[in-house]
């Protein structure tokens, strides 16, 4: 049934007006305080001059993940949290048609900063490491 | 003359086919070897789930500076340089129509690896700060 | 029978010669291929004009168990590998006494590049998160 | 005259009482706010099984050098400036009886948040480049 299926599938709040995430074509398979996984498929408008994924639309898609993962996928009225920085190691390239997934999880945390993993793969193959240092701060 | 602003005009081998940069809109300010300076305007479907432009768009901008700086101007025969990976410092958000300015210049370099600094800007107000690792391995 | 336990307790070729690793008083919990354990007690020299670990001293446990998990315990006839650069998160401070652990492991490798992940731990609450990136190069 | 000199010669309140930059023999070339400057001559209990500076004392320089940027050479009574994080990357090795001079600067701040650079240099050669992130938190 496609009513049921519609309820129960994965849902972030953050996704209802991220347009840019919606250009990407991020596709949410988990969302869970702490924990998100997303697919995205690597378009010809993704790539750079080598013909690969371009390594920003690569950061993008962790960086989206890691956004699901820090902030409750039902919303917060208090806080926001946000990314003060990142660091990405690039493994292996990525190619039109390619399937990503990424998956972000907490590593620490410490006050309001807290530090979470992306990985980046295809068919469980590695293509890039993402580190995610946050900030939760008040709702402008 | 538009012939001659033509012949003048900063241009990269590496944008003739680079799809994204495209679709990001980069226009190229500097284009020397080491040496890169591009501006982007921020567009509505750049932006995140906060209204502010996506981190990954922001990362994007500042990885494309970077691999300009990276390739020489006019190409080369034998090399490509690509990005290992990079580490981002968001300082303070960009919004619709934000006209962001990015340059990239080199750091160090050991062997065939290299480190590059990029700066994002907004009127001269620092957004963002990149240090892109680099590795120059034989064209594929 | 103490002849027993000294042929069997871990041990790494890089120690026998590593000073500085001396100075700091590690100690081998684990070391195999890949995958190295460490133990070390903060001493009063170690700390800095906080009263609290000196960040460089966190930072050198965790880079003497990367460049342990990256090297084989053996030796190696034909290559060394070494750190190209490295990512450290401060989660909590030590204090004088503490006896931290810190554990490596691999996360990525491409060719001769690779990436490790280091915990520092005391009674197994984490104190820093630790990315490496090293480069296997000819012995010298 | 000795007296005049001591008076003159640059001094930070944090290398008081900080017992691990005083085992690392640093000496303090400038200190101003924001702005630091250190000397450390390579001893052989500071190397590494491969004969070369420990990739942690490197860091430990830099990483002193930061905080002596970060807080006020006279000290401050309401708040301390402590890391929370950095990048380093190794450029080039240094051996015993180099003298290293680490010299850090503010690259950008946001509210409690800062970026520094840190570089370590070998008579003007660049050894390592460091970018550390602080946290300003009330004092303890």
């Amino acid at each position: 049934m496609p009513e049921v299926r519609t309820e129960t599938a994965p849902h972030h709040v953050m996704l209802e007006t991220d347009r840019c995430s919606d250009w990407l074509g991020v596709e949410v398979l988990l969302a869970e305080p702490g924990h998100a996984k997303l697919r995205m498929t690597v378009r010809p408008e993704m790539t750079n001059g080598f013909e690969i994924l371009h390594g920003g639309m690569m950061f993008a898609l962790a960086d989206t993940c890691f956004a699901m993962a820090c902030n409750d996928p039902a919303g917060d009225e208090q806080t926001i949290t946000v990314a003060s920085g990142a660091d990405i190691n690039f493994i292996k390239p990525a190619r039109i048609g390619d399937v990503l997934v990424a998956e972000a999880l907490p590593v620490a945390s410490a006050g309001r900063s807290g530090v979470y993993d992306v990985v980046v793969t295809r068919d469980e193959e590695l293509l890039a490491v993402f580190r995610g240092r946050s900030r939760t701060i008040p709702k402008p």
